[in-house]
Parts: C-alpha cells; structure tokens; sequence
C-alpha cells in the first residue's frame, strides 16, 4: 500500500558547545593520498539530539507523535522488525500521525562525545545474552539453543538482526538526554500541538525526566516497557495529562523486572495523585500473552500499535 | 509537494559477531529503581552497515541509488541542508530513484565497537575549526567571524547545524566499511539491478575499494569531493562500467585538496585505462563557481542533483 507524505526532512536540536584545548596533535593518514596533521583542539557541539521527521499527507487532525528509543539502541527500533516486517513507524504514519524519530544523546546519528572529560566513565555495550536475559526472551538456560519463553512473540529466528541494532551507551548522560528532548518538545509543541511522547525502556526515564521539567510541551505520555523512572513527586502541571503505560508478559521470570513492574505501578501512583490521566497496561490481564520487552517488534507488533492508537484517539485532546 | 512512496524502511548487512571473555564485570545503576550487575563478556556483532531505504511509487524503471557518507558523517548528510532545504535523498526520491541510504561501519545507526581490543587506536573528532578548513569553507582567520571565500556557497549562517552533524570515526575501519559496503551492495543487486553508488568524500575510498573487489556488483559511481583511492590498478571487471567524479571550487587554496584534486585525476586516469567510461567534472571548469566540500549542501545543491541525475540517465544502462 503506497504512503503518501507530504514532507519529511530531519533536524538536531539541544546540546552545548565546548572547546578543547591541550591536546597534543598526530599525524593520520586520511587516504593513500593524504596523511594530515590532526589537531585535537578546538570547537565542538556535544549532546545533541538528532530527529528524522516525516508528515503524511492529511496528518494535522492528529497530534504529532515524537518517539523516544531505549538504552543501547537507536531510532531504528520503530523500523523494519527484525524479522522484515513494517515497525510501528510505518503504521503510525499511516494512522496519519506526523512523526518525530528521536536518536538520542549519544545515540545514533546524532553521534557521541569522544572528547576527553565530557563523560568520564567508560560506555557500555550489550551482549545477545544480555539481550536475551534483559528482554525477557527466553530462560537464561535457552540462549545458546535459542529456546525462548512458552509462547514467547518475539521473532527468536530474527535475534541476530537484533543484535544489530544495539549501539553502546553511557550510564551518565540521562540529564543532558532530557535537556535535548526538551529542545525536540519545544520545537515539536512550537509548531502549534504539544505532542504525544512515545518512549521505550529508557526513554520512559528520559522521557518523565523531561516531562517533570516541562510538563506544559506535552500532549501525552505513552511509556513501553519503561526501565524505571523519577523518584520525586510529578509537578502539578501534569494534572489532567494522559499517560499510558503498557507492559508486556514474563515480568514474574527475573527479580529485574518483578522490580520494575513496580516502580511502573508506582509512577502511576504517584501521577494519579497529582491528577494526571494514567492507564496501565499489563497486556496479559488483557489477554495479551506471550510479550517480550520489545512490543514493537514482538509478532503481534501491529496489534499493539493499533491499540495504543486507540488509546490515543480516546485519551489525548 | 507531496511524495507517494512504494515502500521504506531499514535493515543491517555485513559485519562479523565476535566473543569477549575474562573481562571483570561491574554494578550499574541502570535507573533509579534498578541497579544491576554488568557483565561485559559475551556475544556482539560489530562492523555491520546500516541502510534505510524508500521507494518512490513507479521507481523500477530507474536503477537503485546507494548513498554512501564521507568521514566523520552519517546518512543525515544528504537529508535537510543545513540551512533547512530538502536535500539530496529528497531530490533523488522525487526523482523516481529507490535509495538506499547508508550509515558506515561506526557511524550513526549501524553503531560502533565499545569493545577492547577490536579497534586499537583512539576515535577521532573533527573540530569546527577543521570543517571550515578541510571542507574549503573559508581561509583559516575567517573561522571566527564565519567570513568564507569570496562566492562561498555553502551557507555559513547555518554553520552550527552541520557541526552538530559529526560524529567521532576511525581511521583503521576502511576496509571493514568496503565488506560491510559490499554486503549493501549484495542485497539491493540481487533485488536485480545492480545500483548507482553515490558517495561523499571519505565514502569515495570505501566505495571504490568495493568496486575493486565485486565490479560485478556495482551500476555506477559518482564520486562526489573523494578524498583519496585505492593506488592498485582498477580489475577488468570495471571496463564499460561508468564513474563521475564531482569536485567544487577552491581546489588551489590548500595544499590537501591540490594534492587530492591530482589524486582524483590519477584514479579518473586508471579507470580510462581499465576501460571504464569516466566523467570528470571540475565545476568551476563547467562556469559553477563557489562550491564547497559539501556540494549537497551548498545554496545550488539541487542544481547540482540535477546534473547528477543528467548524467545517470544518459550513462548507466
């Protein structure tokens, strides 16, 4: 089926510039023709946010959709599945969405810091086994034969693909991971709606972190599987905002994840009482079985997204 | 205008999964209601491409297009302008071209190696102060005040927005960029249309060391602004096959782009010899004065798609 857009582009927003000083040159050979004197020093603009953005045509019935990836991976989750499928960036377009693909800090195509003394601390890279164990595929046990969870929806022929998608991390850039969505929000809300923020794992820590600073960019909140969240108390200005958080199947398999499923009910808890809107989602007390951490990729991927877009419709104003 | 599309979306190719092992693992504070216990050791792919692609409704009749970035770059290069035009990916699209767009091995969303050992040396960033100089912006005192050369016609007020584009590189990852670029090359060829790689500096060595290794693979190339090639002889695989080579203005300003300037006219004169057809374009030699490194970019960046796709449809069959 042909998707009709009426534009799409992309843009960086957020982030600071720092000059580096200091550092002693080398000599690089940049091609067989070409060695050059490099110079470390000078002006650079780190913490950045890259966004990809596409407009389907006859979209400005509905608010804008901004999408905010989990840790370790990139905007590239809400694409092609693993295992060749459209993502829910695909059907949330054609739900006629405006859409806003966020590769966060250090994420990406909007690139990471490899100046000395911006981040400190060494970055993290995930392995399949994390990967395996993290996600809720399989019982630690299954890795190595690829034998998943009874049930499991997650493409476990298509792990390899998976793997692909994983970029490393740091551990330390959170805040500066909000700042720079807020500058996506201000842009995004700046061109006439606050927009419904869609995050994944991580995201829902970047994304509440950013919506405990600057709850007035918002139109709604859509947290999947998020991997923890602020600790204080929501400010009142998400009084009357609609979050929807959705979780899927096996949270009973790891003491992880029994611990994260209640730091969601928790969050919940704590933005009904500052009058927030709040559904929460376990997909199996819907009958949903068989979800792993990766809802947008699991085989029933364009059930889940028809669902929150129902959520969608019915909730945010 | 709008833009129907057949289809879009991503995948990854190529790279390799290595094993770490003996490394000491750590406790990570992974949100404020998780912490966990990291182990480094596992299994990781590194080295994989990652490729987004869009089909423009009725594209078959035109060969696939393989855009390929320079160094220290990603895909975005060829979407927005810096100054907020559409770009090339635009142009080409509406064109009637499918396009594969890549992002190299370590850049952007095909992620990089965190990993000990895999990649020795140290990443390199590429400071403001080197764009301007290396990208032919402007002589070296007019960094500061953002005065360019008389002409320029990369759009220096929006600077700032092609800094935020960089992102760190390696030096030693040429060849492993040239199999994962093979491996692009595999798949959209065996779709059954061996495609036009087009590529942006840096991405001229990757591309043609791939063309050296599978001229079987490859429709055409149009080099724009390469910064230097392999110095072995082209294989006879190449013969009859076309190449464009594109370079802009202030060629004579700096003793790099002499030297690469000459090394583009030694590689134009190694693919004649081959038997390759070679087009050889200095613009100011054809009356367009002013351009950058970044021709995609610069205020005539859709005149000079324009030719580009002149010279496809008259030369690749």
């Amino acid at each position: 089926m042909p998707l009709t857009l009426e534009g799409f582009g992309s843009y960086f927003a957020g982030g600071r510039q720092v000059v580096v000083s200091g550092q002693p040159s080398q000599r690089i050979k940049l091609s067989p023709q070409a060695v050059i004197e490099h110079d470390p020093n000078g002006t650079f603009h780190v913490e950045q946010a890259y966004v990809q953005w596409f407009a389907p045509a006859g979209s400005t019935a509905r608010p804008p959709l901004v999408l905010v990836h989990g840790g370790c991976l990139t905007g590239a989750s809400w694409e092609t599945t693993p295992d060749g499928r459209p993502g829910w960036l695909d059907r949330f377009l054609r739900a006629g969405f405006a859409v806003h693909v966020v590769d966060g800090v250090e994420r990406g195509r909007a690139g990471w810091c490899a100046l000395p003394g911006i981040w400190p601390e060494a970055p993290v890279a995930r392995s399949a086994e994390q990967i395996w164990d993290f996600y809720r595929l399989g019982p630690p046990d299954g890795f190595a034969a690829r034998r998943g969870y009874p049930g499991q929806r997650f493409p476990l022929a298509a792990l390899d693909t998976l793997i692909c998608q994983h970029v490393p991390r740091w551990f330390s850039t959170i805040q500066a991971a909000a700042e720079a969505l807020i500058a996506v929000l201000e842009r995004v809300a700046g061109q006439g709606c606050p927009p419904v923020v869609l995050c994944h794992s991580n995201g829902g820590l970047i994304v509440t972190q950013a919506a405990w600073g600057r709850p007035d960019l918002l139109g709604g909140v859509v947290a999947v599987e998020g991997s923890g969240f602020p600790e204080s108390p929501p400010p009142t200005g998400l009084a009357g905002k609609p979050f929807l958080f959705v979780m899927g199947d096996y949270l009973e398999e790891a003491a992880l994840w029994r611990g994260l499923s209640a730091a969601t009910s928790a969050v919940a808890g704590r933005l009904k009482a500052a009058g927030a809107r709040v559904t929460d989602w376990r997909l199996p007390t819907l009958g949903i079985r068989g979800n792993s951490h990766l809802p947008m990729m699991d085989d029933n991927s364009d059930d889940i997204a028809a669902r929150v877009i129902g959520w969608i419709e019915a909730e945010v104003r």
